[in-house]
């Protein structure tokens, strides 16, 4: 399967993007990649490879890059020759099963939903984020792709969510919660209460309300939210692992024994560390488009990439958008589009 | 000054409620303490003080509790006997400089404004949250009282949590953030945008949209979102503390040498959660209702509640409210009320 890299995307492109996608190829034997951006760019970083792998990386040409502080709609429109249009492009077209980016979020939602074009019924795309938690995994939906919501797409958002967990994640019977700011059935404002309502009268295993301490605890396995309440807590999560380690470096190098201690407790805190890595899960895919749309971290080195591809190749495989298009249709909760 | 103590509300009530105003009379000699509830729960607590501070605990008779489960407006409208009712009509009646409060959240909310009343020109109140972060303690507002909002709310809790710092935290000139899925202008929703118009054309010292990673650096001094946002993040962020703490717990048990090497930690551990510890701050005020109301947290024990009543003194001897009436009338931002 030919799988689309915007290799001009993210903060560490295009020399990590294509050690990723190097680094997929070694772990997948089955795909080939499309590394999408400037030819003079991208040869230095993949010249390296072997000859084996070289024969399933194409260069595909693209001019124009879409940088992270562009207005997403207006560039995914304009710039027609940008390494992220062409790689949706080319999803829409059929030529690749799917495409991977870490580019500009906004962008990849315009282009997913622009160029790939949403699944029918679907009246905004969800972008869910597998959060590693105390018990489980829980997916969290949407971090960013809608910031503000009818009843209509925090529904769709929790089917999606649960097509996800099933078929994606092998979750049996996943539990939906709502965020709320309090579990019981009064809290919460409309839009919290008449989506209450909708999760009710559906099919879905729907828990409840959740609230702020269930979210690191795990309570369930979709948490279901606006965009905007999403993403605030996606970047506050990032944040405070990177606060709480550069705290804790700070004091180490202030007292020796702490640095003892810090010795000492490597492998414990390699242990956690490795529990919460977000490069293990590397990609999560733009749910209600009309294809394999995976977004990857800003951020992401090869690893992350690699993963990100990994994610693709198997939500491909898992039939991941006729999954959702069957539970629309079972479901009945279509938008009038 | 004669501060009213919910002797009934929070988990540990009455219990460490009476503890901590035993504990806040011995540290301020200038505060007399209102203990309502059952005096039969009160008593057997208050015995063992001292005959000096005894003197200054009077027991006030209240014959019903508001529940954290019940509807907050529809009890304290019909619980008139209430501890929470009765500290909050002495603070209206002026028999009492303030309340304190670690009971049901949305009832204090629902009584500040019912039965304290909210200053002339106030349209919604807001509940600040001083949250330790690596650079500053910066106010998160709302956390709760005001689930959604329209501009003008997010404009006065601006304006409240800049005279809030200014006055009782002594910063100069506040740094004021608002809360949005991304720092570019064109991020967020028309709340937010029609938010940071208000913000640019007053006389606040605003300096942009601050996301979610800018919390735990503390970019800010003050945070300024929706309650819902807010009590969301604010739950999260006690979720994993909880969840981090029993992580570590549960791999030290696991590895011998890790236990040895948190020995060796155990002051910068403790000096990291000194840092973060709520308890030092204890009770935050509930903002644009006209008298000192201070929330204190549900889980308060002895040390939280003296803190609280430290911060009522406070805000009484610093003249919050009045403060916050003379900021209206220079910042012009009234509501019709």
């Amino acid at each position: 399967m030919l799988i689309a890299l915007d290799a001009m995307g993210g903060d560490h492109a295009p020399m990590e993007i294509c050690k990723g996608a190097i680094l997929a190829c070694s772990q997948h034997n089955d795909i080939q990649i499309a590394l999408i951006g400037r030819p003079e760019a991208i040869k230095p970083h993949i010249e390296t490879a072997s000859a084996e792998i070289l024969k399933r990386l194409n260069i595909v040409e693209a001019e124009e890059v879409i940088d992270m502080a562009e207005a997403p709609a207006v560039a995914i429109r304009r710039k027609r020759k940008s390494s992220l249009h062409i790689a949706m492009q080319m999803v829409h077209s059929g030529e690749a099963v799917g495409c991977v980016s870490a580019g500009n979020t906004g962008a990849i939602v315009a282009g997913g939903v622009l160029i790939v074009g949403r699944i029918k019924g679907i009246d905004r795309p969800g972008l869910g984020i597998p959060l590693p938690a105390v018990e489980r995994v829980s997916l969290l939906i949407d971090v960013g792709a809608t910031v503000r919501c009818k009843p209509l797409n925090l529904h769709q958002f929790a089917l999606m969510g649960d097509v996800y967990m099933r078929t994606i994640q092998s979750v049996e019977r996943p539990m939906i919660g709502l965020l709320s700011n309090g579990s019981e059935e009064i809290k919460g404002d409309e839009l919290i209460q008449e989506t209450r309502n909708l999760f009710k009268n559906s099919h879905l295993n729907f828990v409840g309300n959740v609230e702020g301490q269930d979210i690191p605890i795990g309570v369930t396995d979709v948490v279901v939210c606006e965009g905007l309440t999403g993403n605030i807590l996606l970047k506050f999560i990032e944040g405070t692992g990177e606060a709480l380690f550069s705290l804790m470096k700070a004091e180490i190098q202030k007292r020796f024994l702490a640095k003892i201690g810090m010795a000492f407790m490597l492998p414990m805190l390699k242990e956690l560390s490795r529990r919460f890595d977000y490069e293990r899960t590397g990609g999560t895919p733009l749910l209600g488009v009309n294809g394999a749309v995976i977004k990857a971290h800003g951020r992401s080195k090869a690893r992350a990439i690699s993963s990100a591809l990994g994610v693709t190749r198997d939500f491909v495989s898992k039939n991941g958008v006729q999954a959702i298009v069957e539970e629309l249709e079972e479901g009945g909760v279509r938008s009038g589009n």
